[in-house]
């Protein structure tokens, strides 16, 4: 199955995707959170698709909310690709540098990057997403896959010069609305375990600036949910970014940012494209505090 | 006002401390988050408490909550103390080292702080939390204050080899049950602007291994909103940790780790005492995957 949460009148609506074109599952479900950890309420709603006089309609036509209404934890892994640690200055590691996400810095698929008024190094960076189904902790490496619910397109996009501001990223990785997310969130079943051998690619302005496989991951999926759950329990609607690949505007000669204006893709093989515009932070339009 | 959440048959319930008692808020609110924001809220709560014929129960007697029973985001500033930074071979930063913690970690006061099975390397950090009112984006130093909402004893328990599997801290701060909370949550107009000048100290077992004061942080309650808030929105409950003062287990010589039977407690001077026993991870009581 591949869902979508869309927008309609305001309202959060969980949807089918089929093709190029979605239905809308009725008003009960206004979240990915359903349909996470119970079978019988996929299966319930494969019946449902299938039954009803579905209202299908064009997905270009859709105006794409995030999955989740209340995102749980965002783990990220960085530096996960081997040519993209060394692009950075930093050795190959035998474990992943762990970063976290808060919701506020999440935006659906169509949705505004916004490119910072304090800062120019806005750059993007296209990862794999994994969304948990059913909880755990110390979940074994030839488990995991069970807990994965499906997969996602992600924009880690970073502000550089804040990311390393000191040792630790969080300023860099936390601006609001620069984690994109979707549009469509692809089941487990149809797709390669672990959603390895991938092409995952980034296009600025229709241009391909990123260009690799998910299989060339040093930490696979299942390999990740077992380092994470190690030390923190997973919740169903966890998210875990999986890292990006070479080739980041911050490590070009000269480097490479994304500018209002601009326009970002990521797109991954079998699952789809999450695309977004960049806008300049408009002080106006921003919620300040009074 | 000081206010704790407690458990009653099972239920989170918000209530009102006053010395060495506390008083039920009544079964309609289960959370801090009530009395946030509004400043009517706070006021019809004086009343209730005043007006009310309180059943006051002594505070010995209560089983403690967490204030929120949906944790929102958890930022945490690194290396805020000269003399903590230096112990641990850092420079003195001029900007802090932010790091994240999620809700899985957190636990509530009297509540054990597990020592993993993977390491024994569990350090204590009596830190001072900041709970924020009212939420915003871009405050100013100069306004940062009217966005707390009150302050809490905080134990930023870390597994120290965790911590620095990679430059990243995440793992470290993030074991499951080991970011300790309150018990009691003061407002902020009953302790000085921005909680300065307070004795901080952590004992373990009986025996002071900390003892620095508020006034000692580099980076000030009003900055830290004004340095987070640069790049995130914060929403009212988010906490904020100040981050520790010298003295820290690893740092010793030899170290000195807190193992299970062992009983931690932080301090702050006008704000109270938590005080969390240590236990060894049951594997058969912690949830497992199947």
């Amino acid at each position: 199955m591949r869902y979508s949460v869309v927008l309609e009148e305001g309202e959060r609506r969980l949807a089918v995707v089929d093709g190029g074109r979605f239905a809308i599952l009725g008003p009960d479900f206004a979240d990915l959170r359903a349909v996470l950890v119970s079978p019988g309420a996929e299966e319930a709603m494969r019946r449902r698709v299938s039954l009803a006089e579905a209202d299908w309609r064009p997905l270009e036509s859709a105006r794409f909310a995030q999955p989740f209404a209340r995102p749980g934890k965002i783990v990220c892994l960085g530096l996960n690709y081997r040519d993209h640690a060394l692009e950075g200055g930093y050795a190959v590691p035998d474990y992943p540098a762990l970063f976290l996400r808060t919701a506020t810095s999440l935006l659906a698929a169509g949705a505004p990057i916004v490119a910072p008024a304090v800062s120019e190094k806005l750059d993007f960076e296209a990862e794999l997403l994994v969304i948990v189904g059913q909880g755990g902790r110390r979940i074994a490496e030839a488990d995991a896959l069970r807990h994965v619910f499906g997969y996602a397109c992600f924009n880690d996009a970073s502000i550089r010069d804040f990311q390393r501001k000191t040792h630790q990223w969080t300023p860099g990785k936390n601006f609001d609305g620069t984690g994109a997310i979707g549009p469509v969130v692809v089941t487990a079943d149809e797709l390669p375990a672990g959603a390895s051998g991938l092409a995952i690619r980034c296009r600025l302005n229709g241009t391909t600036v990123q260009d690799a496989n998910t299989a060339d991951m040093l930490v696979s999926v299942p390999r990740a949910i077992a380092i994470i759950s190690e030390f923190m329990t997973l919740e169903p609607g966890d998210m875990i970014a999986m890292g990006t690949p070479q080739g980041v505007g911050h490590a070009r000669n000269p480097p490479l940012w994304m500018r209002p204006g601009d326009d970002v893709e990521v797109e991954i093989e079998r699952i789809g494209i999450l695309r977004n515009p960049i806008v300049a932070e408009d002080s106006a339009a921003v919620p300040r505090a009074s």
